[in-house]
C-alpha cells in the first residue's frame, strides 16, 4: 500500500538531538541556550546556535519542543491489528512525523474491543504523553473530555467528543467505485461491508448516491452486511450471492480483507461460474497488481493519512495550533488493473448443467 | 503470515489492571496492599485479596510486577519497517505479551540505517524503559553494554554484546528448501540473496549444505548477491539470470520481498520462457496462495518470535531470569503450494527465436 503513491524521499527536517550532535553538547543545554542561556559557558552557546543555523532551524521551533515545564515527549497511538497493512501503514507515518521532533510514539493495539480499547488509552494517559492518535473503536470516547491531553482521531470520529479528525473521503471512493462499474452498463452491483463501523456506513452512502444519480434502484439484496469484517466472512457470502439464480454481475468490497475474501471465493467457484463478476475493493493492498487478474481499487494515501494525524497532534501538543477541532479529509483515486473493467455481458452466469 | 500458524486463542493471562478494576481500587493501592498493606483499610486489602485469588494470580507475580522502586512499566521495541508484513508480525505479538503484565510498548522503527538505529536506541533509554526488544541492524552494539536495561535481540544476533537471542533456524530452513527442490531433480538452483544479513547468510550456509549432502556443486554465478534487499532488486536479478543461455531450472528466494520480485519477473518473461522454474521463498506472505501459481515457503512462527521475546525480556527486567545470554530457536517448516513442486525437465527454457 505504501506503494500506491510513490512521493519524494523526504530530507528528514533536524530535530534537537541533531542540533545537539552537532554542538557536541547534551540536550539539556541545547535547552537552557534556546532559553535564555542561563548557566551556559558563552562560548558552549555560541557552539549551540551555530548548530541550530546550519541545521536551518527556526529558532521558535526549537523553544516550542524544548519549552520549560514540559512533561512528555511521548505520542501515544492505538490502533487496531497491526498485521493489517492500513494499520502498519498508520503506524510507521506517524513514528516517522514523531521521529522528526525528537517524540517517540508509545503503541496500543486493540481489535474490535471498546472495552479493551478504553483501558488501553486510560493506561496511555495514565503515562503522561504528551497526545493521543486513536483509531477509534465503535463505543462512547467521552471519558477521553477530562483526559487533558489533546486527541487526534485517525481514519473515523468517535461519538461522544469533539476532537481533531484525519480521514479518508469514504463517500467519494464509494461513489467513485460505484460510478466506476455503473459507467461500464453493471446494473446489478453488489455491495460487501464490514459490521457498521462509520467508514463503511459513509462508503455504503457514496454506492447509494451513484446509483441514485444514474437513476438505477439499488436491489436491497445485494447489500451484504458481514456478521464480522474479515476474510472469511466475505468468502462465504461472495459464494452464496454469486450462487443465487440471479447472482450480481459486479461486486464492491468495502475494505482491503474483503477484498481479498471475495477474490478466494471467485477462485474457488470458477469452473461453476461462466465467467467472473468485475471486483472493485476499497483501499489497496500487496500482490493486488499480482493476482491472475489483476484488482482494481478505490484508493488512497494511508501514509499521509498517518503523516497529518501526527502533525496535526504534535502542534496541538506544543500550543502552536489552537484552532476548534478540524476535520481533515484526503481523497479517494481509482486505480484499474482489470478485474473492475469487465463488462456485465461477459459477467458471471452460473454455467447451466 | 500470522494465519500460517493457527493457535489456539489464548485466554489472557489476567493483569494488575484486571485486579484493580476487580476490586474497584486504583494500581496503587494493589501495590500497597502487596507488599504489607501500609495506609490500606482492611476492607479494601481485603477485597484486592479476594480479587487476586478470583483473577488466580499468583501473589508473588504480582509483587514482583509492583515491587517498590520499579521505575518503569515500558518496553522498547526497535525493529524495521513496519510495512514489512514480518515485522509488523513481531510488533503486534510482542504488544499483546506486554499488554498482558501491564507493559506498554514504545516503538522505534529504523530501516536499514544503523547510525539512525543508534540514535533511536539511546533515545529510547533515556526514557528509562524496562528493556529493549531490537531487531539489530548491521553495526556494533557494544554500546549498549552499559545501558543498564536488558536486552533481547530478535531475529538476529547483534554484534559487540552478548545478550539474549530469539530467532528462526535459517540455516536449517535454507537446507529445507534446497533439499525440497534438489529431491525433486533440480540441479541448477539460483539463490537470490539480501545485502549480506546475518540471517541471509545462514540461508545461504543451508543452501550449501543440501548441496554438499547431494553431492552436487553449486554453480557460484547461480548465487547472486543484490545490492538492496527489495522486491525491485530481485525482479532485476531475475531477469538477468532466466535470460543467460543457461537458466537455472529453479529459484530460491531469501525473504519474502524478494520472493515477490522473482515471481513479478517470471510474470513479466512469461512467454519467453518455454515454462517457468520452481519457486520456493524464505517466508510466508499474504496472499502467497492466491498467485497464478500459489507459492512453496520456507517458513517459522514469526509471531511467536515476538511471544518469545517479550516473555524472556520481562522475565529480565522482573529479576525473574537470572540465567547467562539465551539462545532461542525457532523450527522452520516447509508448506508446499505448487510453485516449489515444478520439476526440471518442465522447467524453464528460453525458446528457441
Amino acid at each position: 500500500m505504501s506503494e500506491t503513491f510513490p512521493t519524494k524521499p523526504e530530507v528528514p527536517r533536524p530535530t534537537m538531538i541533531d542540533v545537539a550532535r552537532r554542538a557536541g553538547v547534551g540536550l539539556g543545554t541545547v535547552s537552557r541556550v534556546v532559553n535564555g542561556g542561563h548557566g551556559v559557558r558563552d562560548e558552549t552557546a555560541q557552539r549551540v546556535r551555530a548548530a541550530i543555523d546550519e541545521l536551518g532551524f527556526q529558532r521558535n521551533e526549537v523553544a516550542r519542543a524544548l519549552r520549560p515545564g514540559k512533561k512528555s515527549t511521548s505520542l501515544a497511538l492505538v490502533l487496531g491489528d497491526l498485521t493489517n497493512p492500513f494499520y502498519a501503514t498508520i503506524a510507521k507515518a506517524s513514528l516517522e512525523i514523531a521521529g522528526q521532533s525528537g517524540f517517540a510514539v508509545v503503541l496500543g493495539s486493540v481489535d474490535e474491543d471498546p472495552e479493551g480499547e478504553k483501558r488501553a488509552i486510560q493506561e496511555l494517559v495514565s503515562r503522561q504523553v504528551a497526545g493521543l492518535m486513536i483509531v477509534p473503536d465503535q463505543g462512547d470516547h467521552a471519558f477521553l473530555e477530562g483526559a487533558g491531553v489533546p486527541v487526534v482521531f485517525v481514519d473515523r470520529p468517535a461519538t461522544g467528543i469533539d476532537a481533531d479528525i484525519v480521514m479518508v473521503d469514504n463517500e467519494g471512493g464509494g461513489r467513485l467505485a460505484t460510478e466506476h462499474l455503473l459507467a461500464q452498463g453493471h446494473e446489478r452491483i453488489a455491495i460487501i461491508l464490514a459490521p457498521s463501523y462509520y467508514t463503511i456506513g459513509r462508503r455504503l452512502r457514496g454506492f447509494r448516491r451513484a446509483h441514485r444519480a444514474a437513476g438505477i434502484d439499488v436491489d436491497e439484496s445485494l447489500v451484504i452486511q458481514l456478521p464480522e469484517g474479515n476474510a472469511e466472512a466475505a468468502e462465504k457470502a461472495t459464494h452464496e450471492v454469486m450462487l443465487r439464480p440471479d447472482p450480481p454481475t459486479a461486486i464492491f468490497a468495502s475494505t482491503n480483507f474483503l477484498t481479498e475474501g471475495v477474490l478466494r471465493a471467485l477462485g474457488e467457484l470458477g469452473s461453476e461460474l461462466e465467467s467472473e463478476p468485475a471486483v472493485v475493493g476499497f483501499d489497496d493492498f500487496r500482490l493486488a497488481d499480482m493476482l491472475p487478474t489483476p484488482v482494481t481499487v478505490v484508493a488512497s494515501d494511508i501514509a499521509e493519512l498517518g503523516r497529518s494525524a501526527a502533525r496535526l497532534l504534535l502542534d496541538r501538543a506544543s500550543g502552536a495550533d489552537t484552532r476548534p477541532p478540524q476535520r481533515i479529509v484526503l481523497p479517494c483515486g481509482l486505480i484499474k488493473r482489470g478485474s473492475g473493467e469487465r463488462p456485465p455481458d461477459s459477467a458471471a452466469k452460473r454455467k447451466p448443467r
